[in-house]
């Protein structure tokens, strides 16, 4: 854990000095002032987290991390656990949905290995940065050692470290893993407090019996865990190595003040690992959208998140990722490319 | 009047006969069933109101309709009124908020002066439909007469039917107006029954003491033309010539079989015309973003209106329609390009 403390020392704080400039010269655009809402805090917000100013959004990359978990042998997915291999097939073909809503959005696509059981060829656009074939079974045992949670954390950490020396100006999370509804419910729990029957839901499609079921099988887990003495003790002992990587994008990304965009369910479970180990993170997230996972809205409550989007999505993969990154570069492109009311000729307020 | 019932009659209701088949297609795409939520439902809301199978969105655009108020005399508005033809000038130089974010959704965009108060050269991108420069101011005399409401809804129907002949696969409505919440309001208040202190709000930015006037104002507006015979009839008496415009557009897309996403606060009320004098209109149109003026939350919840963001903007132009275009295409571009389970060689849910 100590090399992972030590790394969150080093995040800086976000810089606040531009905010008043950048305020003003949205207030000189053509609009009444404050009337692009979101749109102007998502670039206000976009600038205080980035390194360049003027902001600009050339590159973006959305890291699907990929991981297999010991727990779907309990029962706890509608879908049997070779899917995650598949779809990381699928990925690399670009028939999944995250594939169809990166190339809408111009954002390139990157499959990360972080565990999943199956061994790959070398392909382009699949990194290897395998820590294990999957976790532990959680409801038995420790998800991974110390040692297997550092290195999905820093493979998360360079990963984003590499983005950013290559020029990218905005980074999302996705994931892909059979079961890994359960281990971010669990996840939320210990992290936030919250009882299992009040967030545990279908994942995939679970029916009302698999949901009771599943719901019991976080109860077991969480009796078999706590206490947790952080937020990286509950990240080993009932995360993921996808939930751990994407936990380490997200503190690779702040250190590397690359603003970083957090799909839904999963994502924002790995990222909240890290917000709760390294507070200076949260100013530095994008929110993407609120998930039609049942917990999702009562976290989002709990930690005082308003996501960009409520369209009931509940794939994960970074789908809801690819439209807030959209988003986020509709905010500078509206900061950069309007005109003044000076410039433009249009007479002010009265 | 008669002219536009008579188009009304021939407006087709939305064709649900592919339903079933695009839902199969869509429960075949490597994905939980349902997962990607109203993505999914745009899909299938635009299958059924297009005319091509499979469907298709190459060519989309939105006409931002420009038009001046009478009754900006009353001091309803936070800005002058010369702002409507210099937001002209700025649309036409593409330094508005929606030509940004029209570029950025790819989206085509033509201004059309409906009624503005100024003399325009020929320019690209304007289309001349001029009833008169402006309304008459609705606080005393009626907004229009028959004839000039008949030319202006015709105009928008023309300018639609002309889209889709040209190959438009989406239509997205605009306006530009000063003073225009003020006539919008009082056609909610005629349509829906609404009381003006309800709904009423400061548009562009008035302060507390100018949306009490805005109210006072409203209130007379009422109390003079009451009562409403029609929908047709609050749009001749307290309607705009740019909402009037939007209405003959949505009607003119309808019959034409192009889906039509209507913006915010002003758009919505020229589509709730459309909607409540041709019912067959409701299922042909995607409704965009819930809008940060005062009203509108309460104008969706009376209509039934769920709209697709809500990021707190209160802009109009077709900034709303802008991103909701992209949206939908989206969902197209997931029903076309996403692989099949089959296909990809993944497994179903156990």
């Amino acid at each position: 854990m100590k090399k992972i403390l030590d790394y969150i020392q080093t995040i800086p704080p976000v810089d606040n000095s531009r905010d008043a400039m950048a305020q003003d010269h949205l207030n000189s655009l053509t609009k009444p002032p404050g009337s692009l809402g979101r749109l102007e805090e998502l670039a206000i917000r976009f600038i205080r987290a980035s390194v360049a100013y003027p902001p600009k959004i050339e590159k973006k990359t959305i890291f699907i991390m990929a991981g297999d978990h010991g727990v779907a042998r309990e029962g706890v997915s509608a879908f049997p656990a070779e899917v995650t291999p598949q779809m990381v097939y699928n990925f690399l073909g670009g028939g999944a949905a995250i594939n169809v809503l990166a190339r809408h959005a111009g954002i390139d696509t990157v499959v990360v290995d972080m565990g999943v059981n199956a061994d790959f060829q070398k392909a382009a656009g699949l990194v290897d940065k395998k820590v294990a074939k999957g976790t532990k079974n959680i409801a038995q045992e420790p998800a991974m050692t110390e040692e297997e949670l550092e290195r999905a954390v820093f493979a998360g950490i360079e990963l984003a470290e590499k983005a950013a020396r290559e020029g990218c100006h905005l980074i999302g999370t996705g994931d892909m893993g059979i079961a890994n509804t359960t281990p971010s419910t669990a996840l939320y729990c210990a992290l936030l407090g919250l009882s299992p029957e009040a967030i545990t839901g279908p994942g995939t499609g679970l029916d009302a019996k698999g949901v009771e079921h599943k719901t019991e099988v976080v109860k077991k887990i969480l009796a078999l865990h706590a206490p947790f003495s952080s937020p990286l003790d509950a990240l080993r002992k009932v995360g993921g190595l996808e939930i751990a990587g994407l936990t380490g994008l997200v503190l690779g990304a702040a250190k590397s003040r690359v603003p970083v965009v957090v799909d839904g369910f999963i994502s924002t479970a790995a990222a909240i690992v890290a917000v709760r180990s390294a507070p200076a993170v949260l100013e530095r997230i994008f929110w993407a959208h609120l998930s039609n996972e049942r917990g999702h809205r009562r976290v989002c409550e709990e930690v005082g998140i308003r996501p960009l989007f409520d369209l009931d999505m509940r794939l994960g993969e970074g789908t809801g990722s690819a439209m807030a990154m959209w988003l986020v570069e509709a905010s500078i492109k509206v900061y950069n490319e309007m005109a003044t009311f000076k410039k433009a000729g249009v007479s002010t307020a009265l």
